[in-house]
């Protein structure tokens, strides 16, 4: 429900001056209610053990904090501001953290407060029936022996993590929190592909239409995808910086042997932000196709019809001439002359059929 | 009254024409007078103590800035020179800052002037009825226990914060004076959100107009949305370089405690420079909209108009034949040969709209 | 004389080429002659003393030199290469500084030559008969104890500076050749805005021009005032980077004391860039504008006028119809028949005006 | 088959979403089938010996890789995931290097893995028959003493330096793998300047066509090499940056002699980029001759039909006059009416004329 | 020979693919054979001696080298790859340079081989016949006590330079090879000056073209000339960086009394990438001016023709009403009928031109 067109911008900011006026932390939930309940999930793991459990007070989650075993909580729906709060105060967030969670219209960004890494980033999803791109807040805190995950919506895409770890498959269960903060990320930045897949598609019906029948349509096809590309280059730009930093600052809670994960995605974020300019670069010139396209047919109708207008024209004044009633008009008295005159309008009408071909305008 | 279409920049730049010529530091107000008087109010605070108070003359507030008490002078009105020389003698402010006070043309910046701070910024308001942004000069300077704030105009927005501080809400009280001028310019960007909203709604406007009924008055719009969003981003780029400075350098006038709260505006300072972008993107790609969307409305119009005109004009040639006056013509002593001819006449316009039909011209 | 429509670039270059083969160091002028008489003038000060003496001959200004007084020369017109040649060996110039000071084609830039800064400046005019920007070439040498300032033309805007030294007005006979230097550069970037301002007004008439009758000279007028920010632009972007590294790079010949005077200058200089960008922005869309009014206007013209042809042929088909000359034609006997004729045409032409009603081609 | 138009894009990135989901480091290979079969050939060779063999089974060429010998192993065709699985156990290949072999989606880039440094190319192929770029994957792995090149098709262009290497032509029998790794990227880099000449060619032909007979199929043509050039800048872009990595940092695995050779692969690479960035500025000029020549060629056309349209109408209104029934029509009953109207119809035309061929509408 | 139009770009890069295949350092010709036949010239020079001569074999030249005297040996035609080859060996010069000077497809560039500085640089010449511009490479190797300049062509504009060595013109004599290799470069890069006037002057005349009568040819025109600033630009734009780096990496072999005129060059430099980047601009602006004459005279065409059209057409339907043949019509009995019907004609015609006068369509 994010890209509706015309409505979709504006309500994107209306949603912010909630807060303007406020004290600086005073924590509101910007943004649409996308879940209906919050639900938190929690998985615990190391080598042998796997455990999961949903609870339905975040409470319940804090008593395992400090055990040698590794937590991850998962929290879809953010919208009850009380459990932010309850988790800020017991892992100690910054206040303006804790703003930064509930506001969804958050920039990618990823900061080091000593004891945790806050990341944000921003997870796409491809709408199939209203055809357009939804971007839902995904905020990540990665402690020492603690990932904590947040959506806006849910995390079906986190699903596959979990179902890796419980099963053993990749490296999970020898590597620490870092490695499992990666994975998430790693999940977000591959899931851009599938999107990306998606308007590629219709990319290709766009321009099947603009070369087989090009209507006012297709024009307005273009502008929205023109305008999903600016608000996808928005939500992913910025990411790269966010890569970049937790791969070259090197902050303490992140170990060495991560590194490389990190520079794989990173690779892997260049390759969508390439991927988006080269989008728009396509688009770009996708509307000087329709353009000389459009123009294009018009001539041809244009020239085709006032040839024929154009011939026709000094035909008629010719009958017209025979038509007028002089007393004295002495061709037509000639017992030839109708034919004669007939004979006039088949040279005129051939010599400029003639000359137009020459000048090859038919 | 700022953006009133055409006479809006001649008039920012003429003012400053006064000045050539001048010694530098001479004072002159350089701007409209926006307030009717100028309105010198006094705020006193610790974590105990809070004391309001309206002065009618500036020299009233000087004996209170040596206590170890909070104080923060608030000056709407800059138009009287002679209220900011004595504010410079007194707190020894450099001849040229006080020239950039007065200058309401201004570039957003900021000043290490070793023991206070000066921040130039730009307020944003919208005027719903002229549907115009008005831009506005907010000049802070930050001592080590006080805060100076002055504008052109009233200043609304400030007053939450100083309920704030009364009603000891958010951790004002606990914080020097660093945190007031933090939450000054961050009411100042939180403002920005307001009018981006305000414009983000013109923008949905003109888009309906666009697909509804295009006319020259839309490209008015288009063409002064455009002209506004240059003006707002001139206002607001350099902030981004003034709150980063601001961050970084560490000026010793700001305590580390207060670098998040600077990052947190920061962060708010790149997403409204982001949005004019993404708004800029957007009406230029309105334009293309309008002109594809108006010649195609001509072409259609144009198309239809001439098929019919090119269908009767050869029909007209027709009959112009028989209505010659020709002694000897065969065809009309034939008593069936006006219906012959209306035969003829037909056929040749069902041919004709056969032909344009099959090759999509109608 | 500059910005005179097509004659201006090329004449610009043509001199140029007057030197190329010769010997580096080889000096010629190269600019057109502005003023009739090279006019050198002497003022010299300090705390106490002002002398101001004008002389026919640049030796009489030497034996001065060495004094502990400040010494001002100012030279009007520098196409006598003699006096450069002599200047330059009293006061031990480089040949090349020498040569470019006679190369009026020069772009903004400062050297520093360890006993002198040589600092080359773009002065503008607004000739307001011939509603153009005039360029001339200003030519600065700070030494310890002297400054020469070398014009092209005269030296109007110079002269408030002397006025100013003579009657002690501002902080001139307390501070060193260093700040006489600043004055100077300051009081040309200070007359830039003089000539922005005009160059707005005429943005603002040509504006209402293109709202009221956009004619082939407001795009005439369009591209011209775009050619002179274009030269605009070239002339005053490298001041940029020469106030920044006078202000950076703190030259022994500058004090401390003068660095926030230039930090003000360098404002200013950014203030006129981006108001130059501005401008730049605003006639690019001006030129939009002015496309879519005339393509406006015509489209309205063709569209009524096609529709009256359009409605007029086909009736002109039917009244042809009856003017045959078949011997039998049933109509033309019956009585009425004129009649319903003219009723047909009434309605084939109400018809049509309701059909191109209803389809808004009216 | 790379560049097929509409098609080209999505399959390019459809392949991606396979892995989306998967654990990082999940070999899957992405991209086309190229090679019917895997094939494997193995060079040895120092300053004396030079063995050449085609193995079967990749196992078949680990024993010789520790002897002193330098040993280059070439891989045509990628798609057996098992071969680099191998591969990748025995050399210590990183698993997300294999992955990137595998992935034939990737950026050009280089990894320094210590032991081993890993090079991605794209080597491009010119379709003569298709008139298309193709875009292939190359993956060279170069250790102290082996080299490991990969490619999806076959290695045509390789073919040569084997026979160098044989025939001791160069430099490479006294040079180490770093050589042979530089030589292998300089073949590649020597092999674009073929495809854009064949690019050049196009360009030429399209010209060709502009300035003779512009049609719709020209633009078209124009579109796709726009095209073609944003994917071919995709790919070569990058390569700056491996290149002058490889230059710059010097990784101990590349000799200091080796380094003039990688210099002159980065000249040559700019000079590719460079090109490509003019063949952009060619291309996207193209489109505007288009349209003004469309334009021109429509508005003669236009121009002419209109003159002739606009002469016999005025004629025809006085044939008109004179085929009117009025009972008291005196000019009828004259006997040199006829001959009359006749004058004043010749008089007309040739007035109009006159008039339009001053105006200069002929 | 150079821009020749279409053919320019093709033929340019053609010659490159003749070295695809081959090993690096293979020395080959690429380049258009411009000298009929090599000529070697050296001159040697110290304070006192002064020796030219003109030598068949390279071979000549050599046992001078180790002399204390200053040697310059120009060789204009570099086709002769056997010369190159005997030159390196002598010299020591490294394989891949060689290749570089027979190589005239190189960028500008500056490589610094230890006891030898190499220089690449573009000559631009203006043929006043074609009215195109034509690129050749200058290559000039400067060691300690030689210098040896390369040309494609003849090298005309160094025999100034030679001319001023000989009459002891200028400061050749009494300094070192290093200001010898700076007088070559600066005499180049003056005589860009010479080719910028030619290209400015046939703007002016574009200009001139566009205001007087613009057609299809001007487009034309202005595409060549777009094309030739591409390719200028091309050749210019790394020359910054070449000079830059010799100016601030201090080369050995440059002595420090050189460098204030290797910043003059840079300057120059600087000033002809600016006027270039003027001129681009200028240009593009024009086609905007062209695109608007050409629609503005055409709507004016049209606009007249439809008016005469759209007056006739209706007074032709009125004066066919009066040509049709029904037996009973009253008005064509009225004896006044004839001159009524002219009456309500001039009526008609009158009330539609003042209609049309009003709306200002004519």
């Amino acid at each position: 429900m994010f890209f509706c067109g015309v409505l979709l911008m504006p309500r994107l900011i209306k949603k912010r001056s909630k807060k303007a006026g406020l004290s600086p932390g005073t924590l509101i939930h910007i943004g649409e209610k996308r879940a209906e309940k919050t639900r938190i999930r929690i998985i615990e793991y190391d080598e042998k053990i796997f455990q999961e459990r949903e609870v339905a007070k975040i409470e319940e989650c804090f008593p395992l904090q400090d055990a040698p075993i590794l937590t991850w909580i998962n929290i879809d729906g953010i919208h009850q501001v009380e459990i932010i709060e309850t988790l800020g105060k017991h892992f100690g967030l910054h206040p303006l953290l804790q703003e930064d969670i509930l506001n969804t219209d958050q920039r990618p960004k990823v900061e080091d407060h000593d004891d945790h890494l806050f990341i944000v980033l921003k997870m796409l999803h491809y709408d199939d029936k209203e055809k357009e791109v939804t971007i839902e807040q995904v905020s990540i805190i990665l402690g020492p022996q603690f990932v904590i995950s947040l959506h806006e919506g849910d995390s079906d895409i986190f699903n596959l993590i979990r179902e890796r770890i419980k099963n053993k498959i990749g490296r999970h269960r020898k590597m620490g929190a870092d490695y499992l903060a990666y994975t998430l990320m790693d999940a977000i930045v591959d899931h851009y592909f599938i999107v990306l897949e998606k308007l590629g598609e219709r990319i290709e019906l766009i321009e099947e239409a603009l070369v087989a029948k090009p209507t006012q349509d297709t024009i307005r096809e273009i502008h929205k995808l023109k305008r999903e590309l600016i608000f996808l280059r928005k939500s992913v730009w910025p990411l790269r910086e966010v890569v970049n930093t937790l791969e070259r600052e090197e902050p303490p809670l992140i170990q060495v042997s991560v590194a490389p994960y990190l520079r794989d995605v990173y690779d892997h974020t260049i390759q969508v932000i390439e991927t988006i300019e080269t989008f728009r670069d396509m688009v770009s010139g996708m509307l000087d196709i329709y353009l000389s396209s459009v123009s294009n047919k018009m001539n041809e109708v244009m020239k085709v019809l006032t040839v024929i207008a154009t011939i026709f024209i000094p035909l008629t004044f010719i009958v017209g001439v025979y038509g007028m009633n002089f007393k004295y008009m002495p061709e037509l008295e000639w017992s030839w002359g109708y034919f004669a005159i007939w004979g006039v309008i088949v040279v005129v009408a051939l010599g400029m059929l003639t000359y137009f071909g020459k000048k090859k305008w038919l």
